[in-house]
């Protein structure tokens, strides 16, 4: 993978790309894809009609997509009026091949993990990336191993093991699940195949923006809320507007909001500079998000503040309201993480920061089938 | 509507065009939409990129639809392999808004209905056609009725009253569901917005043969295998392609080929010329094709005798493998009645009828988390 390198996102440091390096050997911080001059562009895997954009592999048709990305965007108008904004918008994420906007980055992580030939991976996730790794192993042809909290919903558990891999199911806190994870790659010398630190997984949901970009055309949106657990979808997206702006196709990027739950804040307190803490995690309906110490809280951080965006966090109560809002108003079953982001919109709209006459843009990351609380 | 009516498809007997009228009143067979002269031309409901086609709405944007349609089309290789097929595609109809085909019938059937100035109305389904006509109604404002069997997958119960529709559980065969709705809508003087029936249904379905020849082009599949409850694909897929004919789009259509489950057979026994007969249905895991007395036979038949299609009946077992099959080998986790069409496909490749160097395409028809049986 010569035609790019890997760069800390904290002291800078290069490094050589491959798919075992997931960290900065200087310091630790997680490490994003940097492209050579002569970057190599591809159309995104999937339908998507983003056009051609730099991606992390080489071939074009390595036979692992499964049609990701090109979800439709639809407009709410009954929500849009319920919250007295004119123009409100929905990304349905939640149709992507395996339920949620996971393949978009899955979809990438599995190109590059094919290419080196890879034949084993562990990931752990605390359902649909777990899923959506799954997939795209079967896909493959690559052997995996999931390992998830014991306490996920039944039928995301059910769905990685449809697809064949191998579930590793611990008890204990999404921290667990991951000390439980990354010792079992190490021990066995597999590649941790982690939609967390992966610097190709958000590669691939930077699609996301191209696709807005493609769909919108100059009126793109003012604002984008979405819901943050390691958020790869806020930070995907950012380098994807990012790299927009620099080609000249957008002249403005949207701001990012980032919604959590109350119950696992980290994101959201470290930007109203309040006190929280891992032991401060209480339980919540919106298991997507509950990552209470998430890997790139820097990157997250710097986007808001390059995208003027803003950190809330919701009430459970609020987020079980917006699922069957949506759901009845506007014939969308959302996920509860989904609906969070609806929550999270409504306090946006009423501390000010989304003005009535705004153009708002709210992915529905996961399918409710997935997660029925 | 008098751009359209409505013709029997049995005495070829002309109707005006409204909601209420779902049978032919000289014969009561089903009837199918007719463009007059300068039919109007609009764009599908959602993201389809069929380009502008013969409608039965006027309005392009009713704010009904949710994105359906535009789903992509990807290559089983490792299927392909096991069948001896160089060719093998899936089209993923389960990336629809509600996680089936159905929403490409439903979102014309309730853009119609939306023109007309219907509030309130009945619908019977063996689940996935009742959580569409659920979305899309609460969608439009629309109350919605949904009468469905009592032994439904739990899932797909859920998932229609998720949606805020009224779920009338009915105990008995799916004949007695569809009785206990038809008696409840002329009871109440409701519109039956019935799948089966509705005419504008399947003015929907025909987006699917416009986006095939979109994504294949010149390089038409030869065969479709679809699983066939009611029809509603394989005859608003052969309406499609008739007009793509029509217009010079197309030159030569793909055979559409039928699977039934051997448990409920109508169509397969009777394009067979061999006995059987309502009574003779058992249970099932393929319950979207659990249909007995499918109201669309007739025409059924006659799309098989004008494609060159064949009927084929596939065992219980055999349904289940490919379920798991095309789980673990090509990343899709497809529910039982979509899973049915590849074992018919197995039965089409060893009785000759597809043949090595054919190019085979199966729409993957329901989302697998709907019904994991």
């Amino acid at each position: 993978m010569s035609h790019i390198m890997l760069r800390c996102t904290a002291c800078g440091a290069g490094h050589h790309a491959d798919m075992a390096t997931l960290a900065c050997r200087e310091c630790s911080s997680p490490l994003q894809v940097e492209y050579q001059e002569r970057a190599e562009r591809h159309a995104p895997p999937g339908g998507s009609n983003a056009g051609d954009i730099p991606l992390p592999f080489h071939g074009s048709e390595s036979g692992v997509s499964l049609g990701e990305g090109d979800t439709p965007s639809v407009k709410l108008s009954r929500s849009g009026e319920l919250l007295d904004l004119n123009e409100l918008y929905a990304k349905l994420e939640f149709l992507n091949p395996t339920g949620s906007f996971k393949d978009r980055g899955t979809a990438v992580m599995m190109f590059v993990a094919k290419e080196n030939g890879v034949t084993e991976i562990v990931e752990d996730s605390s359902g649909n990336a777990g899923a959506s790794v799954a997939a795209y192993a079967a896909r493959a042809g690559i052997k995996a191993h999931i390992f998830a909290p014991a306490t996920a919903p039944a039928a995301k558990l059910r769905q990685i093991k449809v697809y064949g891999a191998e579930v590793h199911a611990i008890p204990g806190s999404r921290e667990d699940t991951t000390a439980a994870a990354v010792a079992y790659y190490r021990e066995r010398g597999l590649v941790y195949a982690s939609h967390a630190l992966s610097p190709y997984f958000l590669e691939g949901t930077k699609s996301f923006a191209y696709e807005v970009a493609e769909q919108f055309g100059s009126a793109l949106p003012d604002h984008i809320v979405l819901p943050v657990g390691n958020g790869s979808l806020l930070i995907g997206a950012w380098i994807g507007f990012q790299e927009l702006r620099d080609a000249g196709r957008v002249a403005k990027a949207p701001r990012l909001h980032c919604v959590q739950t109350r119950a696992v804040m980290p994101i959201a307190s470290a930007y109203q500079k309040t006190a929280w803490s891992v032991g401060d995690a209480g339980a919540t309906v919106a298991g997507g998000i509950a990552v209470a110490a998430p890997a790139r809280q820097r990157e997250i951080l710097e986007v808001l503040r390059d995208t003027h965006g803003v950190a809330v966090a919701v009430e459970e109560d609020d987020i079980l309201r917006w699922k069957e809002r949506l759901a009845r108003r506007e014939g969308i079953f959302a996920e509860p993480t989904s609906a969070a982001a609806f929550a999270g919109l409504e306090q946006l709209v009423s501390q000010g920061t989304v003005a009535a006459e705004d153009r708002v843009l709210v992915p529905v990351t996961g399918f409710g089938l997935k997660d029925d609380a």
